[in-house]
């Protein structure tokens, strides 16, 4: 069965959400996911021509009132506040996409551990010597990490990867490919439940 | 129990989806409805600050293949083209409003023709001989209710509802407001039902 594709950025909350989410939907119907990271402040700014949503009027406060409303139903905690100003995601993206090249068997754990650091713990992710002691926790070597975050090696590769989801029309977090089809927003978690179990419509 | 405030505009698709099923889904618990129609035109592009979703790349044929996918999977007929040029909103949205204030018996089964004309049939609703025409089926009277239609009154309440609906938040369409809880779009709608159904959270 093809994977799931699943496109996040480290700080959208809805893509955190999905992440949560993701690998248990997809394994009830017998699929497995591959992640990407991308970075929603190119695909937003730069490709859509959009202003951030958290600085667009009415849509902004609207949608951290429902990141929190989507939080206290499924009983996820942010312990990060949702108003915060974003970090820099650029070292968080490099981490992930060297460790997916190098550490293909620890890359999701990896991840996971981050946006739960990012957001349950409100932890600043965004400094690579936290990112290898968080990389740490799955048993990799930790200053092997962090040069490797470091390298112009993870830079080229978060790039590639930005424009082979730009190039794949991906433009939000969390954001699905599966067979071909496109589903943007966490919400749409049902839907992709649904179109796997019924094949699709 | 308090109304369950829905909002649309006439051009939006996911309004038209939403207009099929939310009064089902609020009888079902024990809750009427209040319809208003609004203007993208003015909430997106005035008061956002955004361009129409439409004419944004990634995103824009994001939302028609999202629209066609859903009408299939709810079995909804669009006669009318996603990508065909949106029609002038106004003249619907000043009918809606006169006939709410004048006739508010009508006013929601007026609304659905309306938007089945458009969306299911294709029909030219900007034009006030057409949508008079319309209303007439509800056993209304043709010529009054064009009359009506092109009345300053009409304007004035077209206004009025616009400014209301944006001093309330509502920046989407479809766009609820229940027991003083905002949820936009389409999909929302089972999120909205299982609010409903337990009280919220």
């Amino acid at each position: 069965m093809a994977l799931v594709q699943f496109y996040f950025d480290f700080i959208s909350p809805f893509g955190y959400f999905a992440a949560l989410r993701i690998d248990d939907l997809a394994r009830r119907h017998g699929r497995e996911t591959e992640w990407h990271s991308m970075l929603l402040g190119v695909s937003v700014l730069k490709v859509m021509g959009l202003k951030p949503v958290t600085e667009t009027p009415l849509k902004g406060p609207y949608q951290n009132r429902d990141a929190a409303r989507y939080a206290r139903r499924h009983g996820v905690t942010l312990g990060r506040s949702l108003t915060a100003p974003a970090m820099n995601p650029l070292p968080a993206g490099r981490a992930f996409h060297w460790l997916k090249r190098h550490h293909p068997e620890h890359y999701k754990a990896v991840a996971r551990d981050l946006l739960d650091a990012y957001w349950r713990d409100a932890i600043d992710i965004s400094n690579t010597g936290i990112i290898a002691e968080i990389a740490a926790r799955s048993g990799l070597d930790r200053s092997a990490i962090q040069a490797g975050i470091e390298s112009a090696e993870a830079r080229d590769l978060l790039r590639a990867a930005v424009d082979d989801s730009l190039a794949k029309g991906v433009f939000g977090s969390p954001y699905f490919l599966i067979d071909g089809e496109p589903f943007w927003g966490a919400e749409k978690m049902e839907v992709v439940e649904e179109w796997l179990k019924s094949g699709g419509w």
